[in-house]
């Protein structure tokens, strides 16, 4: 507040007294308000574990067993049949089985069932998925959209891997479009079969996992047409393989071959000629068909039943968004292990510097890390949220949609995440890095897909820009007349100021003098959220506006409007995804009890939150919600935060629980530690010996 | 200019007004300058090639042949065996010897050599790398670094490939800094000998293609200690093996394994104990040392004797900026190939809507389409640059320099913009692009280490800052007061700016109505020269200000002020970079003769400058270069100008000239197209059958 005085001064200060100011605001900002930081670095970590810590340390225990271990140069046949070994091992251990009933041998523990499968990934990330196809897909298709009698039939087959099984949902024409699918499954009255039948190439199924080799039954899914109406995708239990292996009649298919990455799982491709399979083998909770060809469902609306049964693939989401983040985290622990122990050039002091000591190598990774600890506190969340609605406790049709549209604004996000940042740890790595003994390129490969397949990312912003407007159409639809008026305030106030830059200028005058002000608001944890919430409102509000006169237009112009602001509609469902991380990070913050650890958080999460407008700046200046001054005032601070944070980045990346076993990286070994202390002594030992030769630089300046 | 009336006009437009008539300016600016936009593509592929076409085409020609094309799901072993006979049919080719002296079969053609190497991408990455390490560098560093004695004993072999060779200069502790290596070469006036000798771990050569299992001699780089005296890092010939494939006596070394690509390269690691090799050995032409031990060279500064030494290694960096363009137009061709037939979700017409008439997707494809073109173009230019110093005919101190700064600042840039655009390609392209048989991720991965070898690319960009920082002091040295005056007058002009925000009050006000000019004036090309170059100087300007102090600190504050402002420095060279793409662009687009092409190009070159200013926007904004206004025209006209490059997509890749036994990717063979016709032809005649069943939604409606 002192410095206010100075808005009213005659002569305003050159730039580099500004700069000045600045830094020693930022510095100042930062004193005043910090506490004695460090990282109870075990106390942390159990934070990180999240609400099923017992369940996850134990799933995670299990990953030390090498058997689970990803091994590379195998031949993709070598590592499907490793990886099928690894799938019989981990149903012997019944540890994946905690999502389904007890009468099966499960717990019908779901939040504990994601928890202990997202840890799979530690040790190969081919069997983790394998393993989401068996008894997260292929399974939970027959538990969640089957009915008694396919529980009773199925359930154990699946739950032991007796019955290996594909989820055969993809179609090679039709992937993000599941409504559209090209199979078809018609129903004979005269048989009381179903007649599942693929009509050209574009329907065969494709991308599936255990279709190429193991699977010898499939959850297929397909128009359900009976009485000459077709009533929507329905799934549909098929056995494709017998006791030796081969197809059964009616039934061919294709090897997808090498893959960028999972080659530990077959995927392949499936058609259907004609297949019969009996009436009783519809999954006929959400829709079902009597012997006379009668279709009865609970649900009436064909729209809502198809997004019903979709509902089910929300676990896969929730699960990504957790292994994302572990993917991440382990990068950033190999990556930031490395930077502490590795050097190279020398510094101003004639030693050679840590990479970590480097403020490139700072921004390049601690920034990063900020995000990973964001993402783990809204997984927790997310989690929860999940375990809620799939338990029963809170599963109302409000809940299931809050709980879609979550899981739809995190998974892309951390699935980018994570791949964004094993790069970044690939390169921060250099040539060590790009070695599969080192791990990074390896967990990358197989993570690369994670971006696309249960629900592209693109797609799934979409659906949550969708929510968005949606809710803000809401706003409108009944409200009564203070609430709208208060709405036109607002957006006539906001009208204001961009036409005639009047708050800018305000806001120029004040942020003036004004530094030691414009810094600790940054810091505020409402300013922070301030401006990131009116970033999400102001962007819904905007397309909304744009597509306002969809509405009165021919369907393709509507469409056309619609496409020419699906950019914009995409980033504002990923400000919004932002902000629920951001969030999460806030209040997870509550969470730590130790004064230390408090602050270091409290410097990580602000390192989030002001990364993020600072990855925006444009549009907080376009749209005059921040001042040039104080625009560089975010940056500043992002700085001297990350150096901050950057004697205690071990720490927090030590946090996050990963033993040697698990990371299994050589370099985060202490083998470059070892390698440093003996260079290091080798010339020492030199220089006293008196037999180190002179430096021919030295002696042209000694000349 | 019509609008500008409006400034002065008493009553604001509205937010909408003012929407609108930027979208109305944008485009009837686009109207107004727009020739009938149509792509010759088999003259703009004439002009892609570049320089040296007829070479490239040969070289693309022999691309064709089976032998060449990467195999996936091979194991390490096979790969290897694979690449070597590829290696052999290479060497009996000719082909790769073009950089070589007449006498030993080669043409003296460093410009066409390089060109010829780039293609072998399209073969397979570990070919054209296990290449670059015999010829380029291996074969290479005997040429450049090596004299008579050495070219007539050791060319011939490193030709043919009789001698599979190593280039032994980075170690496990040493690969950016090469001046700091450990290994050392003590001269032994006894016997006239060399003895080369790794003192510690971290000395042992590392990462080195061929080590692991074929080399059978090195160019090994080593601390050369004579009399007492280390002269520096130099390189000299080392035999590694017997004609049995063994270790000869005193060498050793280690397999790298498996890595994240490349995997038909036997990387490995070698270290040697008291090896003898002959005082002739050494490569001399930069420093020799007599029978008795005397060194000599012609270059008495050790500093600069050590970079003339590596300057050698500028053409490895000059040829991956050139695969990597390569890389990236590949997977774009893939990508904008299947976008264009690929179709998901039904659009207002009920038909479904292929890929790239989705918005964002253009978004997503066309920008990176934009910079792949100005690489072209900034490559042929490199290579022009590189063929006239080590041809001889343009061979100064200088040129070097310059030569060695800017392939300094464009790899870094194309190898990062391939990574980028593959994995955007990847997920284009959906599950579909993570399939060995779409190539995209197998290019990926084999691309990932260009962004860290030869030359880490953030090392190479401080480079180029080092550079620019020098250039700019030199501004003062000697400087007359006139040209001084001139730099102090544009110093406090831009002040009084920065201080008062005059200068942006004024451009408010200016912009206020005239968005017509704001729109025209931002595809005006000296306004785009304008905003880049403007903000390379003030970049540098400002880096070099903050650094000034540096001087007059003790050396440790000094490396910690450097450390302080690394990144910004990083920042400026890249915008450096960034610059001369464009500027390079901008010469290609003048070499266009037809001139529908040329209107093409001409958006294509305009989403390109304009998309740096927008990615910079928050720079460009808090300086006070752009107005509010101004910058939302910037996205509003690119949005623009990629709707309108939409229907030239095809041809613009077309025009990279790649077959489809170029990109062997069965997506972008016409496959999709046949599964859609199919599919399309399927429905139409379900329909026209009157057999189709009704969709339940339907009948509901009609209820």
């Amino acid at each position: 507040m002192v410095d206010i005085a100075n808005s009213t001064s005659a002569v305003p200060p050159t730039d580099d007294e500004r700069a000045g100011a600045l830094e020693r605001q930022v510095d100042e900002t930062l004193e005043a308000t910090s506490a004695a930081a460090s990282v109870e670095v075990d106390a942390l970590g159990r934070v990180l574990l999240g609400s099923w810590a017992e369940v996850r340390l134990a799933s995670r225990e299990a990953m030390e067993d090498p058997q689970f271990h990803r091994i590379d140069n195998l031949t993709k046949e070598d590592h499907r049949e490793r990886t099928l070994v690894q799938l019989k091992a981990l149903a012997d251990s019944g540890r994946v089985h905690r999502a389904f009933p007890e009468e099966f041998g499960g717990l019908g523990d779901h939040g504990g069932s994601i928890v202990s499968f997202e840890e799979l990934i530690l040790g190969d990330p081919s069997m983790q998925i394998k393993s989401g196809v068996q008894w997260g897909l292929f399974g939970s298709a027959v538990l969640h959209l089957g009915t008694e009698h396919h529980h009773r039939t199925f359930l154990p087959g699946i739950i032991s891997f007796e019955v290996p099984g594909i989820y055969a949902m993809t179609e090679t024409g039709h992937g993000s479009d599941v409504d559209a699918v090209g199979t078809t499954a018609t129903y004979d009255e005269q048989t009381e079969e179903f007649v599942v039948h693929t009509p050209f190439r574009g329907a065969w199924k494709d991308y599936l996992g255990n279709a190429a080799k193991h699977g010898i039954a499939a959850v297929v899914f397909a128009q359900l047409i009976t009485k000459g109406v077709n009533h929507g995708v329905h799934a549909f239990y098929v056995p494709v393989r017998d006791e030796n292996g081969e197809y059964l009649p009616g039934i061919g298919g294709e090897d997808d071959g090498f893959k960028g990455g999972l080659n530990g799982i077959d995927n392949g491709r499936l058609h259907f000629t004609n297949v019969r399979i009996p009436r009783t083998n519809l999954l006929n909770r959400y829709g079902d068909v009597a012997p006379d060809g009668t279709y009865t469902s609970p649900i009436d609306s064909p729209g809502r039943r198809f997004f019903t049964m979709l509902g089910t693939l929300v676990q896969g989401r929730v699960s990504l968004d957790g292994a994302s983040t572990h993917g991440a985290a382990m990068g950033l622990a190999i990556a930031i292990t490395y930077g502490n122990q590795r050097r190279q050039f020398a510094g101003g002091d004639g030693e050679e510097q840590v990479l970590l000591d480097y403020g490139r190598h700072q921004r390049r990774l601690i920034p990063r890390l900020a995000t990973t600890y964001a993402q783990y506190f809204a997984h927790d969340e997310l989690l929860q949220q999940f375990d809620a609605v799939f338990s029963g406790r809170g599963d109302t049709p409000e809940a299931r949609e809050d709980l879609e549209t979550l899981a739809a604004a995190l998974k892309p996000l951390s699935t980018w995440h994570a791949l964004d940042t094993l790069q970044e740890a690939r390169e921060a790595t250099g040539g060590a890095g790009f070695l599969a003994e080192n791990r990074i390129t390896g967990l990358r490969s197989d993570l690369d897909i994670y971006a696309t397949f249960e629900g592209d990312n693109t797609v799934l912003l979409q659906l949550v820009a969708k929510r968005l407007l949606a809710d803000y159409a809401k706003q409108f639809k009944g409200a009564d007349a203070g609430k709208l008026a208060k709405y036109a305030v607002g957006q006539a106030a906001d009208r204001v100021w961009h036409d005639t830059g009047l708050r800018r200028l305000a806001q120029t005058v004040r942020d003036f003098g004004s530094t030691a002000r414009s810094v600790s608001e940054l810091r505020d944890t409402e300013a922070q959220r301030e401006l990131l919430t009116d970033r999400v409102e102001s962007m819904v509000a905007d397309v909304a506006q744009k597509l306002r006169p969809a509405s009165k237009l021919p369907a393709a112009a509507a469409q056309a409007l619609f496409n020419q602001h699906q950019n914009a509609l995409i980033e504002a469902a990923r400000a919004h995804a932002e902000l629920l991380q951001w969030e999460a990070f806030t209040r997870g913050l509550e969470k730590i009890e130790d004064a230390g650890t408090r602050q270091v958080l409290s410097w990580l999460h602000d390192v989030f939150g002001l990364g993020l407008i600072e990855k925006h700046l444009a549009w907080y200046l376009m749209n005059g919600r921040l001042s040039p001054q104080r625009a560089q005032a975010v940056t500043a601070y992002i700085d001297r935060l990350v150096a901050r944070l950057r004697p205690h980045a071990q720490d927090l990346v030590d946090a996050f629980g990963f033993k040697d076993v698990h990371l299994r990286a050589r370099i985060a070994s202490g083998a470059e530690q070892e390698r440093q202390d003996e260079a290091r002594n080798y010339y020492a030992g030199l220089r006293a010996s008196g037999d180190a030769p002179v430096h021919e630089k030295d002696l042209r300046k000694k000349r």
